[in-house]
């Protein structure tokens, strides 16, 4: 089979960096171009990009020549998509002009994540919202968000309770790593020997982007889940992996083994089809009583699965449990990637 | 006025250390004796100690000589109160020797803090409990408890909170700092870029010892506060300073300005008495989005102060707030100090 | 005595924040006028500045408004003196137009430090050659230039050494702190479990102006020192306080307690005068094998002495030593101060 | 081939875990047998193991039960080969009891290293000193010790310097990484936002173990090296890979580009037999001003290879360079891997 040939924008940042490297040896996908800002634009993807994320640099790529991504015609190559890790900031404006030429892109960036014909895809959880893309007209092509990283990993153990167990309200304090913040986004003397209770919009971003992943698909249109959601981010000293410390109030009640055995089960489409970037298992329980810890559970399962820990009833009656996934990579990156891996297997790209 | 003679347990670990910092000048007391382990004992205080906290050495003490602590007969010295900075594991049985020879017993550590006749004193909070001594009479001298720091911590906005709205249940997220371990309790290859979320009996030691503290005395009793907590505790790679994220569902309906009046006007009984250790304003409340940070706040107000930020009403009704303290201030030495210091200006010590 | 009214430049900044708290309560100076970048012009210097070093804010500068560093004539007040902590980038041409205006600078930012006729100045170090500014005639009034901050830690012990036995060459490699780096000049990702052996002209640096600051003040010019110099210089994990590792080839033969006496006995025209920010003892020589530490050692005599340890003999016959200094205090506001004080005290300014 | 069967000591701490690991999937070695302290003897290993290093676990040992190092007449199991990563204090009596059982050893722990019949092997370095087993007799089986961390990454570089250059005397500091103490033997109160800047016993064993490994072997015994060391050991806040900052004087006199000729293109027996855990490259040279960096750099070619880079002449004419290596990998558990797999090839095992 022959590949389908890809661009990556917004190359030279950190999630960008983690595309180049999952997309080095992939089965479905070959990077034909990269492209980043203005500054970038001429240089060699070696010498244009600082390589900083903890995996080997893509040698396979490093001749590209980026290409300047605001100037969606710079873009010489023919590609059959894009993955765009643009800054949310300017990714709006120049995700639609690739639109315009025809080009399917599957964004990581902000804008769009909740208009009612942009699926909003956490594969593992929501598999089925892609068909939404059969009422997306305005543009030539189709455009798929992901969620922002802290609600990748926070709907990955919601689903299997919402599903089973029906949820009321939910409360989660975030304990977040330094690479959300992009490459150069937190100074050093800000958060060493530290924590920074605040992360802008991202709470905002938790509670309105949940439900909508979490929602029902009823003929053109996402019905938004209904829960109550409380949340709290901040920052902590851990280079990547975002902790989360979760309560849930279910509809019916539970204790914490049905819990764990319904979270071991779940399973999803993209197990089913076996993707390539898809856990095997989405959820793993872990039983020690000191975990998950970020450090130690960030890569589980090429950094795709979320792992969960301290599951417990509260004194409320509230499932509790700490939960660890990549931000990076099933915050980020890898979504997409598996975004892009369903939307292929599905016939959405050809 | 002669100062009363103290003498300090456990002055060689952290809490013991702030404990000779904080009395090197105080007005009311002087150090005339310390004890340590039996390794410790017969060296000058300034060989045995290692000082790591973040004052300097206090001179004035460093030629006494260490006495073995856990042999009550070796305090050679006539002491009207003994500080306690001894581990949880060893300290019930040996303060009790003391108490049997007559000498009063302010302790940090866990053993007998729920116990019905020991006052676990917050003194900001509970300075009222101070009367249980009156029924205290199973030893010939007086045992008082300070509460276990993450709970020193939060019940401090929870207190005027009580008072004014009334409290249905709490949902407590801990960031505590490495310091609450001691000083080698947390190895670093453990923390460094990590997080763990456990921290043995903290959870349990929470809900339990708020609920005294904040309880009403009556008579010869205490009736335990009766609202409902969820508490999970994590550990975050910083030096000195709980952080912790709290959701309280409050009896009374009320609006975040309304709940930073009640804290900031917020006065008892140390202020009152205009105790030296006693902060000016026990609940400083921050405007600023990203605040506290328990690096940049943990020292506010001598470190006896909480302080207090993102103050908000969430979508479930509650009372959201990021809360921050010193842990082996407000946590430990300090609340100690403070509680001696009502002790003596109320006539318990003589 | 009325005090000399001095304007703070770059006082939002981390150095400008240090210099902003030490001038707070300062026996000679008195700020009237703070400067900053165009975008903070205007704010009062509460609203302006970003508060993050670990001192508490200057109530008394709060209501200060900012006025723009860049162009000199929207400084209105009076001032006798400026303290200049702007960025080394546009620090040259913007001091000159304050020089030109009739307005004394001292400076941190490192243009001109290598003119003949600009002081570079340790005051414990080379307080002799303030005399320099009696042959500086270029503008209407005098620049003087602080070093460094590696540089001013550096040549506290090399002088009493340099003095008693000569020196032949040295040997440092640097461990030095993020603040170095300004408050954002360093990610957090970049340096978490990381060290960065590099630091851009750092090495280049402390060589000459080492050799400037030691060498010999003859009529009109400074002779610089001879001395070889190898230096390395990397970034570490620490907020405050540079670790300098140093061998040190003497011309005349010594022991190691011959040197800790020579730099424990060295005094200069610093302490003779007893300046407000001059330390007590410039070097203190501690024993215990495991200090100094940057942590432990940075603040001490505020942060204006620079600790050393581990004196030895190696193998070489060379004197190993390492030392800890403040980067922000003995590296640039302090040592500014102290300077200003120094010329004060001598009739440099009046 | 049937794979020679082994047997791990001191398989629950780090360099035992990355033992573990290395050899789940080895082509040469089984793992038959682990051993470790009495307290975790008649465990399976897979729950007596607290696993912390960044390797999933190797579920294929997971059911081994644990036998009681320090009693050889426990390990039930014939071995051909044991790989001692027992700490130093109790090393020395139990490996003699294995060696008198006729098992050969392997070993990370200190004692014996400088006796004169026992091999110091660093095998990119040194792999003809594996010749001195033949004049060792002393026990009915053979000792083979692997020299400390910091000497094992030092010697890399050093070795083809003094080949084509000669070397007269060396300075180095380093910056070592935290779990070259172990897993619990540095407080995270020591050394966050810190450095200790001492290592007790480092910079001796620098000293002599690097002779040793650069020494001559001549008829029975080794000449060793004879350029002066002036070491320096410090240790920083990065987990894994220690730096070293180093000069080295030269006999012949050099220049930057030679060196990292000689440097690039340095192979040994190792590359010769393809040894499965040697490096490909032995020394990684970098060009980037900013590299090597322990987070970035350690993990190089299987945490086997050097990483050198900052390569420049001094003023006094000597060689500087930083260098980065895997203080685990290459500095223990990959070094003796290395050694084994070395003498196994040469017939020193059969």
């Amino acid at each position: 089979m022959d590949k389908l040939k890809v661009a990556v924008l917004g190359a030279t940042g950190m999630a960008g960096q983690w595309f180049m490297s999952l997309l080095e040896e992939h089965p479905y996908f070959e990077v034909v171009a990269v492209g980043a800002s203005k500054k970038s634009a001429g240089k060699k993807y070696r010498e244009a990009v600082k390589w900083i994320i903890p995996k080997p640099f893509p040698e396979k790529y490093g001749d590209l020549v980026v290409f300047n991504a605001s100037n969606a015609d710079e873009l010489k190559e023919h590609v059959d998509l894009i993955f765009s890790a643009l800054p949310s900031e300017v990714a709006g404006d120049i995700e639609i002009k690739y639109l315009k030429k025809g080009i399917n892109v599957v964004s990581n960036a902000s804008p769009f994540r909740l208009e009612p014909d942009v699926p909003l895809m956490n594969p593992d959880v929501n598999p089925d919202h892609l068909e939404l893309l059969k009422y997306q007209k305005r543009w030539g092509a189709k455009l798929v968000k992901n969620p922002n990283c802290t609600t990748a990993v926070l709907t990955m153990p919601l689903k299997p309770i919402l599903n089973e167990f029906g949820i009321e309200d939910i409360t989660v304090t975030t304990l977040q790593a330094i690479s959300g913040a992009g490459f150069a986004g937190l100074p050093a003397y800000a958060i060493t020997d530290n924590v920074i209770p605040y992360i802008a919009k991202e709470e905002y971003k938790v509670e309105v982007e949940s439900k909508k992943i979490l929602g029902k698909l009823e003929g053109n249109e996402i019905k938004p889940a209904t829960f109550d959601v409380e949340a709290t981010a901040t920052r902590v000293p851990v280079l990547d992996g975002h902790t989360e410390v979760l309560y849930i109030k279910t509809r019916r009640q539970v204790d914490a083994e049905l819990v764990k055995d319904v979270l071991r089960s779940y399973r999803s489409r993209v197990q089913e089809l076996n993707l390539p970037t898809a856990p095997r298992r989405p959820l793993i329980v872990m039983e020690e009583v000191d975990r998950p810890q970020p450090r130690l559970d960030r890569l589980n399962d090429k950094g795709m699965a979320i792992t969960v820990g301290r599951i417990d009833i509260t004194a409320k009656g509230r499932v509790r449990m700490v939960i660890v996934g990549h931000n990076l990579l099933r915050g980020a990156s890898g979504v997409s990637l598996e975004t892009a891996e369903l939307m292929y297997k599905e016939g959405y790209i050809t």
